[in-house]
């Protein structure tokens, strides 16, 4: 039984003088170390849901902004439930293959006992439970990055039964393909360490089929142009940035899932490091262009530019020295000024500019791996990332049909002119 | 002496060549695990109060946000002092009964020091002072709860005297009862890990007698019915939602107050998993249930399901297995519903729903406990929790008593509608 | 290669049956466990520059918002650039002495492999990674200190360049003084543990010299009183006390820079305690002086309060029992209200009260280690602190002044009065 009973063992020593309690106790074993690291780097990559709650809720217009809060509540609970129930043996077949390397199933997590007793202390390098929580957390995240490409049109209802589907089904399965054992890892030798792929990519191409279907919002384009809408608050959405810049630390450092050894240490603090150094080459070269092409910084760049830098160097934040780290993060600032503007182009509206973020610069640090990771080859990491945008794009373009044909997926004209959150939400309490 | 002096050891190395440091080193004792995993859930457990602080700057009107965020930092400042004092002292007798099981002063850490060298290293299984540093955080969350209900109207000298008892006597006495070696926790076999009942439903049930004898705000009822008053920012609210639900992965696990063995491991990673899934649980079903009400879905109940899945698997966090982890905390997410239409009722004016999350989730979590736990039985759980609201009930009737008789409680109704934070704050530095 | 291959271990282990897996597994080194602390340490560092950001748009008028977002997204990246391509070589010499103990060069971090395999596990207590990682962190803080004091009227990109120099080249040189084994910390005994001078009193020199050469907002002062001009967000400066409240915990735990022993254990736990106990004694007094003079509480004083007294206790957070640490925090609060008065009085407008917190209160704080670290003296915290100031004084004009002569420092009188956010950024994308 554990007990916060501090009272009589602290009268006991006070008595007895000080001395060293742990004289001949057991040391502190890897599987402890590991496991540790693991939880609060879970806790660091949940973290990462609020500062998308923010960005969106700071990016969209005012009458908006409950309705994105509540997406994002409700996409993480559900992500959490559906990853549980199904995601999870998905992605971690543990060799039951159906079709081997492609799709199998590792079991329920949440309705069996396998996290009860039985297997917590069997031949891993961490608790399972751990594994789950850690893995649990990315599935949420990449729900988390369609919820502001499709914001302020969309069904909140039909939004929900998208998510619940793509974390219980689309997500897992092709993690599994690189995660989990699968032919990407084996037979093209695919490397995604903490996941530019395996997580941004596929919510990038979620956010680009959803707004595909959705249409632009009422009024957004006019005679080919973009037209401002506004935002809520910048300073939530800076803040929703900043958030992402700390949990980052943990999405990438954690995915390395090991601490024990003085090399895990190594490896670990130098992927802290690089993490922090291609958001801040991202931040700078989204800042220096912009301001070069219109005199005017603009936060909203700079902001994208640190996310941009973030998701470029997540496919491989180990391998490359510092300075290249920074160099890796300064390319995804130039693409997402660039995408941002091809997109506008084809009047595409993404509203918090995640295509740009997740799926470009995303695939741009899955291609750049290829040169700064030795086991990866520049062949094997691009057809891996156009297996799985194809995968993806007609998985999540599929379930937006069925959702359009049945419930709907955009709100009527009337409602998004009146607002989505006066005409859907139950307001003040 | 400590000093950052990385230069010259960094020389010898560079010389010397790549060699590993720390052959023949000794090994990390669990006292060094156990306390670094404290001191980073004491971070998890003082983040929430920024997260109660957003959450009631959000859900309260636009005039009084001033004087919430005054209540909150105020707070904290006066609990961790207070605790100090004199609270950790009653929490914890260490087998200084006065009345044996029922009262009793281990001694003030701040003015002696018990802190100071003397018993750092005694036969504890962590550092003294990670102890005092992570009850304290707790002592400051059992305050936080009591200031969003009664917002809005109180006098905030009152507010500030009130928290000053309430943190140094009553919440530390109670709490000596269950998890100080107490009468509970022996004699009646009361099980209660982070405190469903020691922290939550105590906050709970001062919150409820403060606002019974404040009275409702002007305009919150008009002819037996509810009138919406509005919100300073739902954002807001959803941000401190979010900070809360990350805070409280270190208040469950934290309590378990060891991470040194691989089972130490295994346990605290499923707390984790379990905190995680009550808090989907609730979001979920205050979601559809309200939903299937008013068609409409309503940010506020899925953010107060959040917590009162939260609240509810507080009380037992390790044993249930992760689905009925996520049973427990869907009937948090249950109980808030009609909870806060109970109150409604009753014409009881709860600003920020604390009373439905702590109070009701709280008894509904220490109830289930008896369920899941296998050391607790119902009837012991059910009983120590009548026992402490009855206790906690008297003594905060009489401070508030005691305080509406001399220095006043209520806001004058001029103040009230002029707006607390023009009638009583220094604005606009 | 390190790969998320959760999957075939899982499944051996299910067939061979729980067993324990450490079985002869080397034990966890203190190596291991040190850079697992600072690392973690390093991410609540980060996490200040997010408190500073909300603070200080919280602080700012509605119209210099942006802006000030934007300064503080874009130090954090050129802070973070430039301390790995110079400050951190410049901080720590290593022994490379160009002048012995006032100047040397380390080498760059960022374009050779200092980092990169060569010394990660040379003869250091951590990893060198992690070091650089923490150290980066605090060359960001220094930098948010000044762009709060200098806001609404600089221009953005002299605040850049000066942030530039400022974090490559004088912060660093004498941070080496004192940390990297310089005159201050030999000849002198200087002793600063997290850095009330390294890090508080350089960012208020810093952020004095800036308000001095820029002068007031217009309309800050007429006829010598000070004229309120309005916050956009006291809940976001609330935010961002408590983030940095909270950040502050690893900043001076962090700068213990080791975990592995059960004496640092203990003497880190106390860190920690000892900020939190400052950070409230100087909440109390902030609050108790300014309602006193007034009869009204004054948010303002209470939030800057707190940071007064986290700055007070930086120095030696360590020594002091819990009792002396809140003096120290609570002298922290009495200062900044008497120094917030006494810069009115001279018609100094510092926007975020950023010069009686870090400058003031990092004086008081230094000092008061010369009594309560028994290796320091008076006199050598007080001409230490001195040196110091002067050099960092005359450095920064001399910056500015430069800046002033080319591109400028402040906006034009239009572009003040049309509001900087306006004038100088690209808004609603």
């Amino acid at each position: 039984m554990i007990r916060k009973l501090t009272g009589l063992a602290l009268l006991t020593a006070l008595i007895a003088g000080p001395a060293h309690a742990q004289q001949g106790s057991p040391a502190v074993s890897p599987f402890v170390m590991n496991t540790l690291f693991i939880v609060f780097c879970g806790v660091l990559v949940m973290w990462m849901t609020a500062g998308f709650a923010m960005l969106e809720a700071g990016f969209v217009r005012d009458r908006s902004v409950v309705s994105q809060c509540a997406k994002n509540i409700g996409l993480f609970a559900i992500a959490s439930t559906m990853f549980l129930l199904c995601g999870y043996g998905l992605m971690f077949p543990n060799g039951n293959w159906e079709l081997p390397g492609v799709i199998g199933f590792g079991g329920a997590i949440g309705v069996t006992d396998v996290v009860d007793g039985r297997n917590d202390f069997v031949g891993r390098g961490h608790a399972v439970a751990s594994d789950v929580f850690f893995q649990s957390m990315f599935c949420v995240t990449v729900a988390s990055i369609v919820s502001g490409a499709v914001a302020e049109r969309i069904k909140i209802a039909s939004f929900f039964i998208f998510t619940a589907v793509f974390t219980a089904v689309i997500y897992p399965i092709q993690a599994s393909w690189t995660w989990g054992g699968g032919f990407l890892a084996t037979d093209l030798g695919f490397r995604d360490l903490a996941g530019s792929t395996v997580v941004h990519v596929v919510g990038g191409v979620a956010a680009l089929t959803g707004v595909l279907f959705l249409g632009p919002r009422d009024g957004r384009f006019k005679d080919g142009k973009k037209i401002a809408l506004g935002n809520h608050s910048l300073p939530l959405a800076t803040m929703g940035t900043m958030i992402l810049w700390m949990g980052w630390y943990g999405f990438n450092a954690g995915s390395y899932l090991s601490f024990s050894t003085d090399a895990d240490a190594a490896n670990v603090a130098r992927i802290f490091l690089n993490t922090n150094l291609a958001a801040a080459g991202g931040v700078l070269v989204a800042a220096f262009v912009s301001y070069l092409r219109n005199l005017r910084f603009d936060l909203t760049f700079m902001l994208n530019g640190a996310l941009g830098g973030l998701v470029a160097i997540t496919a491989e934040p180990l391998f490359p020295a510092p300075f290249w780290a920074f160099a890796v993060g300064m390319g995804g600032g130039l693409i997402v000024f660039w995408a941002v503007r091809l997109l506008d182009h084809f009047q595409v509206d993404d509203v918090v500019g995640a295509i740009p973020v997740h799926l470009f610069c995303g695939v741009w640090g899955t291609i750049a791996a290829g040169f700064t990771n030795p086991e990866a080859t520049v062949l094997g990491q691009l057809s891996s990332v156009l297996i799985i945008i194809l995968f993806v794009g007609i998985m999540t373009s599929m379930v937006w049909i069925v959702l359009r044909e049945t419930m709907g997926i955009r709100v009527t004209a009337a409602k998004e002119a009146y607002g989505i959150d006066k005409s859907d939400f139950q307001l003040n309490n």
